[in-house]
């Protein structure tokens, strides 16, 4: 393959002519159809990598995200890569798995690569490497940095509202609220918010519970944390509040909605007969087919387009809001008894 | 920033030398310890890229897939990243769509950057895009370029067999093989021909079915690919052939598995009591639950780490061979009622 060297030494000019023909600077005409001749014969291309050690833009995005074994992941990164094609901007991948120090590295090569910036989903304390500025869209998550980092999210709160509606319209009367939370500060803190917000205001009685996601790390997988729902629901269903058992479960994420589905009817209970349960986030099956539970839906790619279109504006010095949140909707997928039209 | 510059300057030593010490070449050890101190002093950080610029290996890997949509290939993708990461190699990511024109721009851009080598699934006709030599480990399908690229694909053939047997072990009389096949040459295709070998040797009544990957581009939401498999089956169904009627079919894919049980259940009929099924994917709920239907498992994790290993190989300039196919494995997911001992 030519390098730019041989393409100087075939127009006869130096290589920093032939490298501001490259990078668009002033050259004189006759120098210009020299160089750009050269080029054409010689078949050179220019590296995308080495023009962005000049133009310090490589047009390379990073993608932060936990996992892929949660297909709102999967749908988030394809949303994204789909979106940043337009832009003609690359995906480089960081799959973190919760690894503090895979993100830092990543983070790390991002910076020295010269990377355009960075768009995540990061549990991690990652902050303390954030020591360099870098254009950073937060998906979910609220960071601490010298330099702003603004975040892009559902409207979790009013999901969570949405949640608590749903049962009570369905004729819940005794509402749980089972959370895997991120210890982090996370929009995602907004959907008990909600829940709450929306019980205490019409009156309805509510309990939550926090589990820490490190307790549940794969609730499908892992024995250890089907018990733990297992035990909770057991000893919610045997207690009578007053006048009744709980009879409307809203789960933090769609997979904790399942795995309680399953539970309750291994216990015996029919859902939504007996329980009505619904989750967040709207996972359906094998990303096509009908929504697997009853649940809160996120816009999947009005979160991915709406991060982009922030990272641009950040590229671009232009403003963007420091939070921004987006429409949810209920999806009926059968495990509650509310209809579309009520809520 | 510091730049290469600003350490030059600093230590009072040309550019090369710098460039030399940090690309491990013959330096004085004077020298070289001015460059070093000055390169701490300044906080200088060594661009991944620059530094691949110098030799020709930038630790990046492009993977290539069709879409995200299908949980096989995010699985896929997740076992990619999870060991080219061990390996220290970072991901370019390209979820083509079926677009040859993108497939060609990032082959384009990895020849261009000197990506170590890319990792793919594609059924578009890029072999004309593969104008120079690159390290290429093709998933499935066989391309033709004037170097070589070997494939790594699941047994297929033994797949194909596999099911077969599952049915006819679980009492089927008629088969039915419905297929969704790229026109490309791929290893898929065996799976076709290992049911079929199978029936052959058995004696085992069977028809087999194509159907154009076009034709069916998203089974799940498109209507008329829906409509197109109702009406081979309402067909199939109603006749009968000789002694009775169809009442085993593999699907060459969990996806249309799943759309072959719905729509047979919407004609009335029971799944695995009238008719059985069984596809090919091993897909589970949301990543981690039960599978879906009976399928032909293929090995994610094994798939991933033969494609890699293979990478590293080819880049040792070590040989590699032009096929390998890795075992697969039935999983019952009661739409068939062969037991895991039977097979």
């Amino acid at each position: 393959m030519a390098t730019i060297k041989d393409v100087a030494r075939d127009a006869g000019v130096s290589v920093g002519t032939v490298s501001n023909v490259i990078n668009g600077a002033k050259v004189g005409d006759e120098k210009r159809a020299l160089v750009e001749n050269s080029i054409r014969k010689l078949d050179y291309r220019v590296s995308g990598w080495a023009r962005g050690l000049k133009t310090q833009r490589t047009d390379c995005v990073l993608i932060i995200l936990p996992s892929l074994e949660n297909p709102f992941f999967t749908m988030l990164l394809s949303a994204l890569e789909k979106k940043l094609y337009a832009c003609k901007k690359q995906i480089f991948l960081c799959i973190s798995d919760g690894d503090k120090e895979k993100e830092a590295k990543f983070i790390e090569l991002a910076v020295e690569n010269k990377i355009d910036g960075i768009i995540g989903i990061t549990y991690s304390n990652i902050e303390e490497y954030l020591t360099e500025p870098i254009v950073f869209v937060s998906l979910d998550r609220h960071l601490q940095a010298f330099f702003p980092i603004p975040v892009v999210a559902s409207d979790n709160r009013l999901g969570g509202r949405t949640a608590a509606e749903v049962l009570h319209r369905g004729g819940c009367h005794k509402l749980l609220c089972l959370l895997t939370i991120s210890s982090r500060n996370t929009e995602v803190r907004k959907r008990k918010t909600g829940f709450e917000e929306y019980c205490q205001e019409n009156d309805i009685f509510y309990n939550s519970i926090e589990i820490s996601e490190n307790q549940i790390k794969s609730i499908y997988s892992s024995f250890e944390s089907r018990k733990l729902i297992h035990d909770i629901l057991l000893a919610y269903m045997n207690s009578d509040f007053g006048d009744g058992c709980i009879d409307g479960i809203f789960a933090s994420t769609d997979h904790l909605g399942i795995v309680i589905c399953e539970e309750l009817r291994k216990m015996g209970k029919r859902v939504p007969e007996d329980v009505q349960v619904i989750g967040f986030d709207g996972l359906k099956l094998i990303n096509q087919g009908d929504v697997l539970i009853s649940s809160i839906e996120q816009p999947v790619e009005l979160l991915a387009e709406t991060a982009v279109d922030s990272l641009l504006k950040l590229l671009n010095h232009e403003e963007v809001p420091d939070v921004t949140n987006l429409p949810i909707r209920f999806v009926d997928g059968g495990t509650t008894k509310t209809r579309y039209s009520d809520v």
